[in-house]
Order: C-alpha cells, then sequence, then structure tokens
C-alpha cells in the first residue's frame, strides 16, 4: 500500500533515531517492533512501542520537528523508508490551509507526549 | 485564509460540544477563547485553552472519534465552522497511504491525551 523508498534493517536494542536528531523521513514498520523512549530528568521514559504496519517518524515531517523521542529496535526490525518524493506530491496537493490544520495536530502531539512524560 | 461555511457565536462558559458527542466539525477560533476539558474519575481536568487562530475539532474529523474533550467558551467567543464540502475536497485529493498517515496521527494525539489526563 505505501510508496517504499528503501528499506532498513536493525539488530534487536540498535537504534534508529535519537530524540533531537534532525531527520524528517517517515517510515512505515515491516517487520519487528520499535521502542520509542524520551529522556525525562535524565532518566529515559517508554512513551509506547510501534509494531508491525504502524508509522514512525510523522512528526519530524509534518510538524518540522527534530525527532521528539528516541526509537529503539526490539529484535531484527525492517523499516520502509517512505518515498519523499510520494509525500511531497501529496502534500503539495492540499491548500495552505489544510496543511494548517495538519500541521497544528502534529504540534499538538509533540506538546501533549512532552506534557505525558512529564506527569510519568 | 480559511474556508468559513458560518459563524457561531457563544457566551462566557456557554458549552460549544461535549466529550463523548458525535460531530466532525472543525472549527477556526475566531475570537473569545476556549477551555477544553476531560472527564477522569468523574471530575473535570482542564487539558488546554485555545486561543484567536487556533483550531478545534479536528480529531473528529480525521480520527473519526467522538468528541474526545469538552470545549467550553471562556469570554464572548466567536467560531468560524470550516467549510465542510472544501475539507473533504481536500482530504479525497490524498492517496489512500497518506491519509492512513494522517488518521495514524489522529489517532495517536487522541490516545496520549487521554494518557496524559490519567497522569494527572
Amino acid at each position: 500500500m505505501f510508496h517504499i523508498a528503501s528499506e532498513e534493517y536493525y539488530q534487536d536494542n540498535q537504534i534508529i533515531f535519537r530524540e533531537g536528531d534532525l531527520g524528517d523521513w517517515i517510515y512505515v514498520l515491516e517487520s519487528g517492533s520499535v521502542e520509542l523512549t524520551k529522556n525525562v530528568d535524565g532518566e529515559p521514559v517508554c512513551i509506547g512501542t510501534l509494531h508491525s504496519g504502524e508509522i514512525l517518524g510523522d512528526l519530524g515531517f509534518f510538524a518540522k520537528t527534530p525527532r521528539t523521542a528516541t526509537a529503539r529496535a526490539i529484535g531484527t526490525t525492517v523499516l520502509g523508508n517512505l518515498d519523499r518524493r510520494f509525500l511531497d506530491q501529496e502534500y503539495n496537493k492540499l491548500s495552505g490551509s489544510f496543511r494548517v490544520i495538519i500541521q497544528s495536530m502534529a504540534i499538538r502531539l509533540k506538546n501533549t507526549t512532552q506534557y505525558a512524560c512529564r506527569q510519568t
């Protein structure tokens, strides 16, 4: 269903990206799992685990923000890089106002995740 | 900038919609403010306040979920109903896979908000 530009292979426990890294690739998880953690007062706090078919990295694309969490492979994991040209084409089809709506949702997700971690 | 179909006027403290209501209109806040609360163990917990220019109600549209919070006017408040035909046209321009990405972000926002409230 997704337009995959390339695949990336990770071993168990290998870091995919770190919180604060620059990057706006969106991935679909083809197999394996990914643990997401945020740094809270110097300690990693798990904010979720992604499984096959789920999307990773969308906030970098929509909210134009550095990576909001550290992503680590759990077990042997395969990620599909969604084709960037396809994503840009799709996004560029949209009017400015519709993009503002999507961007505002992405920024709220970033802020809510930050808040939820502070409450843990 | 937005395509406004109609405007709604609210007095201070008036309910715009309640958590659990069905509804998928998206609004832009034209003036006044809106307080968002969620019911946590029978008590309303404030999860945020929206101000002029901000978007309200997007999860109903993108995540196809009942209203995830109660929205109440703070002061005299004017909301613009975004033109539903325009929103549908924009959304329908997108491929199925791009819609899945946006929908997954909306569902994560809904779940993260729920989690953040439980931690308060």
